[in-house]
């Protein structure tokens, strides 16, 4: 398990496969192989870098993904993964809600219309930006409870929570296809917060398949 | 154009196809074929209703919808989808959220955990949800716009913002797709704000491929 | 490991979850929860039958499939399954064709014009199709291997093969998916030689995930 | 319509959006916006340019495509499209086959496993390959005639067809995974067969959206 931001976190579940799984299925072997050590890799690099990406399709995780709304938002519109949300209608919201380190709002970026620069020297904003953002969560939550204390529906009440709250997901995908949500996530114009569960995924699938990520670094 | 909710709509901006591009499709024919009337009203239905759901992937229809975010969420769990959102990262959120009618609050459903009752003859909640709903809104947009006031970046002011928001996409779906959604999000157990988007799809759709909407509707 | 047909089989390589993983998503548990019994199963029957089918797609099998290029061809159709095939282009296609087994060829239906008749009561063509069928194959390969002697690619060469030529894969799928391809290919109007592979998928999970299959095959 | 390989063609059925279409997709605005020349050029460019593919999800195109099975084969494994193939279980297959030129059959490769290299100076096998390429197919057919003479049934008898043989499909795709087919299928790594067909896509798409087309070609 990884913490990420003030209260997220990311679990790997359960996984399927490993690197020699990738070879064989790129062989099409009747069963798992035998290791063969550096013809292995070698395969599995070849593979990866000339765009043969269905071998990495047999490998599959499932994360325990603990994220803001906003987080959860970015995340969902890659939809070769398959998700499963903590459902606001069923259930109460725990009062959890994302508070930026005041080391990590920077300041928006004029060159780039969606980004926000955080810089290492750590400038930071001359004002309390994470103290007013709680504040209005808070305020937003209190409002939910005497919602629901009255008698609103839940499904009706969460409307009111903001895109800071934090919701929980299982959320499972394959290799191919956590490779091209790394690519986009881990990049530099993808926002700070979705950046550190990327990082995050990254260190966890690392010891399971070790030479597909090498490969897939170096590329 | 169809007006949803208090301040929602959904727009038919183009699509591609018709019947008889379903039939023509079925047919495998060199190009769209000429009308053979009865024929190939009975086609649709055969295949339709036999679960020959290719020929009906060829009519594409592209919408554009004004919606609060908790709808756009469970719109966007569809993954067959092709969706293009407002970036609120990119640009100043307009403040635009949704209310609902008193009429249209209900209470909890305890027989079904995930649902609200909204009785025929207007039983209501003796307190006034929609206002404080209102007022939870109004006070979260004037924390989003003291954030940016004082140059907080608009991707991490926007955390402030309720789920009621109203946001904008463009979505592309194809017909076999769209069937599928409005399957899922008619059902007395989607919620009502879902559905008064997918009934709207549903009309916009009629004129487009009648018989195709037909054989759907009578299966 | 399953025989199909007379030289094809199917084997599950490897598989990722459980019943309990089922319930455990459908719950969004922080990790895989422990066993309650019959609420699990509950709970799994009720998500399948209210077509909450997500929760079903954290479970994934990898199969080994041997199997003729027709049917291969029908399985392909699938877009939700990750595949990897053998290659003609990279290598030699071993002369392994599929002929029908005389009770299995039965006669064209004349009322469903894309099946075939097989009856219980062995009635049979009056003609040695089967034989005709061995020699039709056995000669294509035997222009192939000419093709290969005389130094024409591979990849051109195997454009003689009959579709009846028995190729491999390997193909995964989560078990949502895999439950609509069993609809699919489980019923009557299936071609019989893709039903048998159907058939034997469905074996193989059964003793992995036994009371999502009880589930599915009871709604 | 084009004509591809010695009896193949591709036609462009029906088509949605343009390159206004992709820019405004961009721009999430309420519905096709007016043309705004350079500006609309650069963003479709910077859209592409940076991974932004979504807006070209928007645009979409029918084909209707004969093929020789081993194309179409290929083709398939594309699990963005939409299929509808022509069904030898219920019509009698057309007999018509194809036969490589004999100036594009050329010589395995012993560098690149899978291809075969087809050089430019014409030099050939000193091989009537071709010649037997055809009396293969042509031998194919008659056991194909001969079965279906014999009262076998279709689905059964079309297991002696060889992969060489044409078939028909309407396939329609997006203008994103067009692209990427494109790349991997005009790619030199790909076989000359279907990379004729990725070709000719390529030219009935450029005149309706020829901004896109620009963008993806320099990237």
């Amino acid at each position: 398990m990884i913490k990420v931001l003030d209260h997220g976190e990311v679990r790997l579940i359960d996984y399927m496969g490993s690197d020699l799984q990738v070879s064989s299925a790129a062989r099409v072997l009747e069963d798992v192989g035998r290791h063969r050590g550096e013809a292995d890799i070698k395969l599995i690099k070849y593979m990866w870098n000339n765009g043969h990406t269905s071998p990495f399709e047999h490998v599959v995780f499932t994360f325990y993904v603990k994220a803001p709304i906003f987080v959860i938002r970015q995340w969902q519109r890659h939809r070769t993964w398959s998700y499963n949300e903590f459902s606001a209608r069923y259930k109460e919201v725990p009062d959890c809600w994302y508070v930026p380190d005041p080391s990590h709002i920077g300041v928006q970026s004029l060159k780039n219309h969606q980004s926000r620069i955080i810089s290492a020297d750590g400038e930071l904003l001359d004002y309390h930006a994470s103290e007013v953002i709680n504040q209005a969560c808070e305020s937003a939550f209190r409002y939910y409870d005497e919602l629901l204390t009255n008698g609103v529906p839940r499904e009706i009440a969460r409307g009111v929570l903001p895109v800071n709250t934090y919701t929980e997901m299982w959320a499972t995908v394959n290799l191919n296809n956590l490779f091209k949500f790394l690519t986009l996530r881990m990049d530099e114009h993808a926002q700070f917060e979705i950046r550190e569960y990327a990082n995050a995924l990254l260190e966890l699938i690392k010891p399971v398949v070790p030479n597909s990520v090498e490969a897939y670094l170096n590329s």
